[in-house]
């Protein structure tokens, strides 16, 4: 991918569309970042995306990782390339200055991270998780562990891994068995065998800070007794800690990224946050980094948009209808829609989720309680809306892509089919997209009887909606008060829908977003209109035609699906 | 997957639902074949799948194919059992007897490949070709070809190819420029470049037969001027021919078949048939070619299923709604509902493919030209709707199984992931998806007016439709008339809409299955219901619920699109 020929499209959704600059410089930290200076970091962040990361792409899935007794050796340049990443300042862009950051605002650390993805995701993986760290550390770490080690993980001079899942512990954290036990001196001994921890060993950095969920002696049973500690590969001393990499999974795809098995054998770590708070502590950056994960979708749709439209554009086959000799396929029907139906998900997608990342940054440091409330209400219902149905369409629509290239799609070659390997994953992890669906449905909208998303509906940014859009979400507000009510007669119905539910949120929102990149594309908001309007105007008839029918598809089958959970006996439901 | 886990689904769907035995044995050369002898077949087929294909499935997968010097070299375990495949006589199972054959049903026939594809569909590349060329042999070769050739690939003692895609000629084959220059001796001398050709080299059989498309000296351009060579690898003296392969290609998946770059130089060959006719030589075997590709999509999505419900049923995660302790996965609504949608679309498909499998042998030995018109129309219709959406299913349904297993799923230690990564190839070869739409709407339904397509519909074997089913073989008869007329003011319409289009019909296909097995499980046509309800009515439920509601999105999509080229001017649609 070439993050360059996306800084265009991107400046124009955030200064244009979403007024960023003006929304984020109304927070105190970012009151001196006006738009020039966003500019230049985006300019300067293209650049080293597309010089010092892109071009590792295929090594990083041909090569790949390489176990040897213990260690992890990552594919060539891939080290270099994290040292020139940290040395440069990109990993504490959004990390406060006292920290050894830049403190600018979250929505242009996704920015970076969207571009990294698509260019290179194994690479990106390494860096993936360091500012949940960070903000973990900052927060809830004590003042001694802070002084060893939140700079340098603000920094990224080390990188810094999540180790929660166990092999009979993967969706149910509930059921992690790793113990760490208090010792005199204020650390603990850890023990425990974690797996699919993402750069649990490399040679990237000098060491590799470990956040471990674990059970303190005679800690209740189930995910309220788990508590955070940090545990690091190296100990202050220099002496190494009992921190051991068993092996490296064979995976679909993101070869560049070592998933590892870890053993802590008396491994010397210390509590981090209150005992028995572990999931809370690590579950406050959960929102920021399912947003990631989302972000992920769309830079990888990217990826393989630009390689699926270059390749349209340079293939003769067939002719088209009317053509009067061999034609590009890009001209051809089939194609055209395939290419704008993707662009539809990628452009709006971004809207919705450089809305999101703005808010984030209002629910954190907005003066305003109510901004702060509603912010934190926007991101609860929408985080993840956006992680399951960008990942889907990552996936899906790379595929869409693939199959733009005929045969070639489907050989190494043409980079295609890595994208789609490596996308696959990003529906799955940080929470599989079930999991997202059910969040959404039982824990968030129907905790309030579905008010929280009515109001959020209700006061949508921007003009008046359209005829149909508005139709939209008069449906939806419909169906989840009926939903609200059939589900207490059966309790197994949000289970059954939970995924048409979020997809039909997802295409509400994503017509929200073309709403508003159509009004200010045609100049209805003051400003001039776009000089190419067919640019927009384009996938904004794709979204209409290809992709907004699903909500009535999914409407009906939750309405017919809350019909039957009325009419029958609970119990019969189950058999469905 | 385990072919003995489907025989006995195979067959309830074969012997009750299709009453496959009364239906090939009307046809003369399938007097003799009754269901007892079939089932003994099936059952000896499940044990060599089972016991001497699948189990090299990984293996094919992670040792691949090599290359080096122009040999191939299959993975350990490939040639051993090619040599008891056809030594056991199964390629040769509908062959005629007198070329060395079984004269079995072609039905047979893809129920073996159907489970050799689900087992292991790199291996099965190699034989996949072989009837194919058989038929064109048999069909249109020279007497003094047959008699050194036909047995041979009959039997499959020697693997056969067709050389078809050249770099700039993929779809479009009519950019072929490969050249065949005759001989005085009879002989043409071939000369050219072919790519993806699948086991264009390896070490499985002594010879290769290639059927390669080329072009006489002097023969008009485009795709009237392609005319068929048949070139070996080994001339009947045991002489090499000048047949190499240059290189082998990289995937995303089916390893276990060498995917080859063939050069001829200036090799021997023999014309196939007339002069400038080799592309009606070759697509007199495409609808069998397709629907087994279509079977190769079932295979694959039952070997998913298997899988992912024996995960299912042992991982425990999460408490299932109203359950007092964590649960199976297979309680997790989302996890039951996905497992039963692929069933609905394995057992549905599996009826679909296995009538027009049967239609294909009527078409070919009837004795009552109505009979064998009616069953050429079916299979002329039905096809492409075939291939395009049961190998669709393949990948989608395989890609919701590896989700089941979470983040194992993506870990190849399970080989859910091998599944998908072999199944999207299925979507691409023996023309793409995208082409097999445009077949059947523009070249078939369209080509008279929709007419055959309601015939059809208004002649469907078995019981009256349920409404709802009834209603939508009428909108789909509605729309395709107003189709028709709206294609008229906008030639391209057809092409924006092919891919909806396929789907409503595949939808209303599927429905009409499922009728058919859910009349003979309950009883409906003279039979004992079957034993255990729930398994043929859970699956029927999902249908209903979560798979034809597409239809109407289909539709109104559709609609929508006709409603706009009928409003607007012809040229106006080429922006949308």
């Amino acid at each position: 991918m070439q993050a360059r020929q996306a800084l265009t499209d991107i400046q124009f959704l955030l200064t244009e569309v979403l007024q960023a600059p003006a929304q984020w410089q109304a927070l105190a930290p970012f009151g001196d970042t006006d738009g020039e200076l966003a500019a230049q970091v985006l300019e300067e962040a293209a650049k080293f995306v597309d010089s010092a990361v892109a071009p590792l792409q295929r090594t990083g899935d041909e090569v790949g990782c390489r176990f040897d007794a213990g260690q992890v050796h990552t594919p060539p340049g891939f080290r270099d390339a994290y040292q020139a990443f940290w040395q440069g300042g990109w990993p504490a862009l959004a990390c406060a200055p006292e920290d050894g950051g830049q403190g600018l605002p979250a929505v242009l650390e996704c920015v970076l991270f969207e571009w990294l993805a698509g260019a290179n995701h194994g690479w990106t993986m390494a860096p993936g998780l360091l500012h949940g760290a960070y903000e973990c550390i900052k927060h809830h770490a004590s003042d001694a562990l802070k002084a060893q080690y939140l700079e340098k993980v603000a920094t990224g001079e080390w990188l810094a891994t999540m180790c929660l899942t166990e092999a009979h512990a993967g969706s149910d954290l509930g059921l992690v068995r790793t113990r760490g036990v208090p010792q005199p001196d204020g650390s603990a001994r850890v023990n425990g065998s974690k797996i699919f921890i993402s750069g649990g060993e490399h040679d990237l950095t000098d060491n590799i800070v470990h956040l471990v969920l674990a059970r303190l002696p005679d800690a209740p049973a189930g995910p309220k007794g788990l508590s955070l500690f940090l545990v690091p590969k190296v100990l202050q001393d220099g002496g190494r800690n009992a921190v051991v990499c068993e092996r490296i999974e064979e995976k679909m795809g993101l070869h560049g990224s070592p998933t590892c098995v870890m053993r802590f054998d008396d491994a010397t770590g210390w509590l981090v946050g209150e005992p028995n708070k572990g999931l809370a502590a690590m579950f406050v950056m959960m929102n920021a980094a399912r947003l990631h994960v989302g972000l992920q979708g769309i830079g990888l749709l990217e990826a393989a948009w630009q390689k699926a439209s270059a390749y349209a554009a340079e293939r003769r086959q067939m002719r088209a209808p009317g053509a009067k000799d061999t034609s590009l396929i890009q001209d051809h029907p089939a194609i055209r829609r395939t290419l704008h139906t993707q662009r539809a998900w990628i452009d709006g997608g971004r809207v919705l989720a450089y809305h999101t990342a703005l808010q984030l940054d209002v629910a954190k440091h907005s003066t305003d309680a109510a901004a702060r409330a509603a912010a934190q209400r926007w991101c609860a219902l929408v985080t993840p809306v956006l992680k399951a149905a960008l990942t889907d369409q990552g996936f899906h629509g790379a595929s869409a892509c693939l199959q733009v290239f005929g045969g070639h799609g489907y050989v190494s070659e043409w980079g295609i089919e890595q994208i789609v390997r490596d996308a696959r994953v990003a529906m799955i992890y940080e929470g599989t997209n079930e999991i997202q669906a059910i969040d959404l449905l039982v824990r968030k909208v129907l905790a309030d009887g579905g008010q929280g998303l009515a109001a959020l509906l209700a006061t949508l940014p921007g003009a008046a909606p359209s005829p149909a859009a508005s139709a939209r979400r008069h449906a939806l507000v419909e169906i989840t008060q009926t939903l609200a009510i059939a589900a207490q007669t059966d309790p197994e119905l949000p289970y059954w829908v939970a995924d048409d539910y979020l997809r039909a949120v997802a295409l509400v929102l994503l017509d929200w977003a073309w709403g508003e990149i159509s009004a200010v594309a045609q100049g209805e908001r003051g400003s001039e209109p776009t000089q190419a309007p067919e640019r927009w105007s384009t996938p904004a008839q794709a979204l209409a035609q290809w992709v907004l029918p699903e909500f009535e598809m999914r409407a009906a089958m939750l309405r017919q699906r809350i019909a039957q959970a009325l009419e029958i006996k609970p119990k019969m439901a189950a058999t469905a």
